[in-house]
């Protein structure tokens, strides 16, 4: 269970409010980034800017990334662990109604958590497959945009069992990935990991394993992946920045393997984070 | 173009702001109504309020739908014209994350705002297809909640061009709405209108003109319609609360007959707007 954040800054200072003609709450017209910090420092946060970059991009939202970036600094800076959070929406509303000028100022929105307390999970997690499908919509596909509902709903699914994670499928019956994580499956010497041109988060540590595996001569697959190819899989593994790479011990109740590339991979990981 | 609201009201109280941690802006996690108000009196009150229960229903939020209608009721009564709309969130988050207890106390955000100033659009409005797929599942179509990112990129594709309003279809192919409207296409003497079971919202004054031409003895279909259809069609017709019922004059640049079904659709509606 996390905690209320110790800091919000709005736009730069300190205030716990935002207005209601906001876009961002009366649309979902916006994006966010959540950024794992140790050390007093933020870290991946090229990537995370650059995610947020080609985000902006896509929504046509103009946001001060060099202010975005201090920022975060910033408050990672005055702890050694911590989550930050960057919520970038287009601003409070011109006009009422979904049309935008492109002129509209963004909002920046700047929490800090404490680190969350958590078990260990490094042996593994038990995971179930979602019943709530994602749409598909490539416009939106990749990018970390407010409109969350679908994972919301998702998590529900989790009331009462003893998984921490479901698997989520679209509405075509691809594999996506977690409601908070991205999915690796291992087959055979091969990490797979699915293409997200339709649906899901392209996540910041989905792009760290992709490359340091790469560069550490492990062949790593994007690609449509369907869903019994999970079920045939020698090892599965999750992804996000706060949990890195967590092996899947447990899928729908059948036992995994916590097999030798996930291990590969967590060292990769905690090596880059070190870097 | 419309104006700032006249009134904002944050559970009740006279506010411009919202905490930062409500999660209609953390997740898109609520629901809205936008209600056309006139002579003090909130239309078709009871179909919003229907709607509401139902999507709150759909998303498990709790929200108290008495003080929602006291609330709306009052904003109306204190002018001859307005718009009242009413967003319902599921509340500030509980701890940071998706997951929801479902012990979360809804908050409510209710603005007023003056009769935008507008032309006569009864002559017909001209309209285009949009670009813009409408990503599809089953578990969110039909309810008006906050993840409203498609309508707000459809809509700029407007800009630069003379149409007023965007057809839309789902990423499977069907026809669904326009960005803030429902369509209504004639086939033979009888209305169709495309069943929302994946995507779309389900309008306020679409259900107004099914129930006003059924009771007048106007067939109408509520299905699948395929995205030919709308080019097969004798007329075309789009719905919201604000607007009624708008002939499509030119869709795509062709020219459509403005006939007699929309024209006695649009008498109904005077009729139950006045009852």
């Amino acid at each position: 269970v996390s905690s209320p954040p110790e800091i919000t800054l709005v736009n730069g200072a300190a205030a716990d409010t935002l207005s209601t003609t906001d876009r961002g709450l009366q649309y979902g017209d916006g994006l966010f980034e959540t950024i794992a910090c140790s050390g007093g420092r933020a870290r991946f946060l090229s990537l995370h800017l650059d995610r947020l970059a080609r985000s902006c991009e896509r929504l046509q939202i103009t946001a001060d990334l060099a202010t975005i970036q201090t920022e975060i600094e910033t408050l990672a800076s005055g702890a050694d662990r911590s989550i930050v959070k960057m919520i970038v929406t287009r601003g409070p509303w011109q006009a009422r109604g979904y049309s935008f000028t492109g002129s509209e100022v963004a909002t920046r929105i700047a929490f800090r958590f404490p680190w969350p307390a958590e078990g260990d999970t490094s042996a593994g997690v038990r995971v179930r497959t979602a019943q709530m499908r994602l749409g598909e919509n490539a416009a939106l596909a990749g990018i970390k945009h407010l409109s969350r509902l679908e994972q919301v709903l998702a998590r529900a699914e989790l009331r009462g069992g003893s998984e921490s994670e479901l698997l989520m499928f679209s509405s075509s019956g691809r594999l996506v990935s977690g409601t908070m994580s991205n999915v690796f499956i291992v087959r055979g010497d091969r990490l797979v990991t699915p293409r997200l041109d339709l649906c899901g988060v392209a996540g910041v540590m989905r792009r760290v394993v992709m490359r340091e595996a790469g560069s550490a001569g492990i062949g790593v697959e994007e690609r449509v992946v369907e869903a019994r190819e999970i079920f045939e899989a020698s090892e599965v593994f999750l992804t996000n920045v706060r949990l890195g790479a967590q092996p899947v011990a447990v899928l729908d109740g059948r036992k995994l393997n916590v097999g030798p590339l996930t291990r590969r991979v967590q060292e990769l990981i905690a090596k880059a984070a070190d870097g």
